[in-house]
């Protein structure tokens, strides 16, 4: 049975006050009105600014068609927390525009099961969206909020600061070309496995952004590639940026699936991480990681900022440069 | 030469402060970071609810193949600008999430020109967005602001509120049959490329919304027809609804182009208008078309609300009903 417009958002996107998870009470906060209505009513508190983004993803540009609805559910919102991660500001509400080929019962059903998990998880509300029938394309807009004045910017590096990345690099592009090279879910071991979660179900580091406020000069989210968004954080902050590849923090897994050059090529040029990469002053290195250490989280200075412009790559002393710059949609 | 996503952006997207029109000032004030960073920053002032709405449009479901990249610039935003109006709120800021299958740069050059010249007519702000390559998909987040607690609301008529409708309704729904029916810009009469004019550059009712806050009891605004939008108006409120449609408000145009009968079911069932559908108290209405009569716009009473559910619809007394109930993308 065809399900009407309606009839979808009702059932899959419009939930009960109650419906969340421990974080319910935050997700409700500031939603004086939410789907429904022509729009949503939110109330920012008094001395916070509102942070908001946008990120649409498709299938075959951001995942493989083969991705299972859940995964991108996940993703869909997971590439938003993450630029709200970058900020350092807390998540608060999102809007969904989805555009899908038929109304799926079963696609639907595991798609908002994957974005209501990691939007619960984050206390997160859904507060308004559209469905509209057409090539399958999710569109998420995040709205967050940190405290005036306070919000991490691409553009707030200073000469000496040291440079940081969260986590470990190039997993997500190994899990990638796994999913791409075999039928989905036939990794061949347990360390494939964990490369194909890390692809399919990127973390969103949103409580070590809100952690590094105040600490951090500068963040951006890696999304696509540490070789391609480096310049651009460089390029913010009006400085050179120097990084020693061999530093690069790998995975297990990775290493088990990838020769040493491989693997640190995929931490340079591989995209979808959702890591956060920031700057700090050397003096203020041990309060940064020490809030990564409380969260589980690795941190690794890999390089820093000079005066100048643009990224001097580095292997074991000698120039080095990755293969490519990043992930361009229209190159 | 192929365009890159970043480039493409800054070429269209981002414009230096000072290239706005004259409601440059609002449209800069509340903007602490724009285009550039992971994510803007943007500040509400104390006392203001923040009002957020997201609307897609697809080529083959919102618009014909064959429109002008202006008109979908102007109609990706008009289409979110309507729904703000419908609150009673001001338009503040954008995100555009632009999905197409090239980058084209006489395209996009138009269908930026759409963009801003109506964002810049209602001091809006363009503060994010992204790009992605694959089926024309354009997705825009509006994001609003009105003083606590005075937003317009679908819920909000009382029994014996007059219903009123602003402009006239039917037009676009006749403008889209001519463009299907001929090749574009063949319209057979002036009346004709006006119908068109009014499909392909919708008219968002923002400044009548600002001006009814206050005065009306609930409002909305039309997209999928009268015959649609309104049981949701009725049944937000709780209410019932009884509609003349010998009362409907049908353009000179709409009438040299349709017969009567058919004149009326445009009005009815096609959607598109972007027209404000709204409620007033009786001893409020004078007020209501005293602001309209300020802004030059058409208001119409064509029914009341009364206790009880659904909409009765009538003709010159006797029962009628219209024979679609507007717009479902999946039905």
């Amino acid at each position: 049975m065809a399900l009407g417009e309606f009839d979808l958002i009702r059932r899959y996107f419009l939930r009960e006050a109650g419906a969340g998870a421990r974080s319910e009470a935050r997700a409700a906060a500031g939603v004086e009105l939410g789907i429904g209505d022509d729009a949503a009513l939110l109330r920012v508190a008094d001395g916070e600014d509102l942070v908001a983004a946008v990120d649409a993803i498709v299938a075959g540009r951001h995942f493989p068609a083969c991705t299972a609805p859940r995964s991108i559910g996940h993703r869909a919102l997971a590439v938003n927390l993450s630029d709200i991660a970058a900020m350092g500001a807390v998540p608060r509400w999102a809007l969904l525009s989805l555009t899908l080929p038929a109304a799926d019962p079963d696609w639907l059903e595991e798609f908002a099961a994957g974005l209501h998990a990691l939007a619960d998880a984050h206390g997160v509300a859904l507060v308004g969206g559209d469905t509209t029938a057409g090539p399958l394309n999710v569109c998420v807009q995040i709205l967050g909020s940190a405290p005036r004045g306070t919000a991490l910017r691409r553009s707030g590096a200073a000469p000496g600061d040291l440079i940081v990345v969260t986590g470990t690099l190039g997993d997500a592009a190994a899990g990638l070309a796994i999913v791409q090279a075999h039928a989905p879910g036939a990794a061949d071991s347990p360390g494939q496995r964990e490369l194909v979660r890390r692809f399919d179900y990127p973390v969103p580091r949103v409580e070590f952004g809100i952690a590094a406020r105040g600490i951090a000069s500068a963040a951006m989210d890696l999304s696509d590639g540490l070789a391609g968004d480096l310049p651009r954080l460089a390029a913010a902050s009006g400085l050179a940026a120097a990084v020693a590849i061999e530093r690069l923090p790998l995975s297990a897994a990775l290493r088990e699936y990838a020769s040493l050059a491989e693997a640190r090529e995929l931490a340079l040029s591989g995209g979808d991480d959702y890591e956060l990469l920031l700057c700090v002053a050397p003096q203020r290195y041990q309060s940064l990681a020490a809030a990564a250490e409380a969260l589980g989280l690795p941190l690794c200075v890999i390089g820093e900022m000079h005066a100048g412009s643009g990224v001097a790559w580095s292997l074991d002393g000698a120039p080095a440069a990755p293969a490519r710059q990043g992930f361009d949609h229209f190159r």
